[in-house]
């Protein structure tokens, strides 16, 4: 109980209905119990800033970062660090994770302010599943956790093909809109250089004769798909 | 062996001196030795790209990253989740894990192009230091990887109480800097706002008359520190 304030009442009690979704929803018998109270309860709940979950979600999330780590550099032994980290970034992302987090039914076993509408939109139901992979962490070690995040994140939410295909299609999707509006765009490498003893490219996107967005990565591929990204953000283009 | 290209030639062999020397800075026997060559190698050793360091240290970035995060989580159990993350980002950065790198001697057993005079001064062997993370972790597993990362890394090198004083001390340096200038430095709250569900606070520094920094996060304090190192960097003053 050391990580846990002490809670006036308990919203969990063995066998309630609100234990058994938790239970279904990690696959195990929960240990600690109030771990997980605090990881489902969003700082609108308690005016006390102590009692909620953002100390879980800060572990949550290191956890979370290094067990798709570990995830897609065993599933692709031959792909670069650049394509990793850009993996990772796709799949941790708040959105993302926000979304899996509501497809779980994460939202009805957690305790935040219903009445403030802002709330009901917001991303809070990804950073308690990024706290609730903390509790798991405390409570059970990594190798459970880990167990967890592939078989009921990863496994059915995680379509890394999928991701994988969106990224090529920025840069067709920018080439395309340029094609239709009668434009033209390149993709210019404006610099190559060092940087920490490691090669850079610095590639630009060229809309007409103007350098409308460039962005610097370790390859040229992965300079051009954000600079490409840059640019539709820029033109205001939805994906 | 599956995540390790082949070598042509092997440079540790068992017991030989740089085979000791690596187990000496581990504190075990290593199992998959072609894993923390790997770990060792920097990509100006080798021209094919694939035969290099880089991926081992995206995966000990991210391990290393949980580690932290769960020591911090323990030693601090009523701080906040702004502090546990700043407190990270000054432990993990790229220039305290070089020094650290070259303090356990990595640099000693690393393959790399020595005729380069740019990379003798660069942070390579911090990486080096993620990846030989990474190669423990894929070797030994996390449990282990957590106690190399503890006994090998935070308990002799990383001195938190030191880096708390310095963070207090920031805002300080930007106060006494402007006293003895003759000029008037103040702190001033620029806006309360909401931002996924949380409130975040900009803290502005403002230099005579003129905001010359300034820095949003989740409470005032960590604000006014950001902002104080913000203005720092602008006025060109080492800290």
């Amino acid at each position: 109980m050391r990580f846990v304030p002490d809670f006036i009442a308990q919203f969990f009690t063995s066998g309630s209905p609100l234990y058994k979704e938790l239970q279904n929803m990690i696959g195990f018998t929960p240990g600690n119990i109030a771990l997980y109270e605090l990881a489902l309860c969003h700082r609108s709940n308690n005016s006390n800033t102590t009692e909620n979950n953002e100390r879980l979600e800060f572990l949550g999330d290191a956890i979370l970062g290094a067990i798709i780590g570990e995830h897609l550099f065993v599933k692709y032994p031959t792909r670069d660090e650049g394509y990793l980290t850009d993996m990772r970034t796709k799949i941790v992302n708040r959105k993302t994770l926000n979304q899996i987090a509501l497809k779980i039914g994460l939202k009805s076993i957690m305790k935040f302010n219903e009445q403030d509408y802002y709330l009901r939109d917001s991303l809070i139901f990804g950073n308690a599943l990024e706290a609730l992979i903390g509790a798991i962490y405390i409570d059970k070690g990594y190798g459970r956790t880990r167990s967890f995040v592939r078989k009921r994140i990863l496994l059915p939410f995680v379509d890394i093909e999928l991701l994988e295909s969106l990224e090529v299609n920025t840069k067709n999707k920018l080439i395309g809109w340029a094609g239709k509006q009668g434009r033209k765009i390149e993709f210019i490498l404006l610099e190559e250089k060092l940087e920490r003893g490691r090669k850079k490219f610095v590639v630009g996107v060229q809309l007409d004769d103007e350098i409308i967005a460039s962005s610097t990565a370790g390859n040229k591929k992965e300079a051009s798909k954000n600079a490409a990204e840059e640019a539709i953000k820029l033109l205001d283009m939805t994906l």
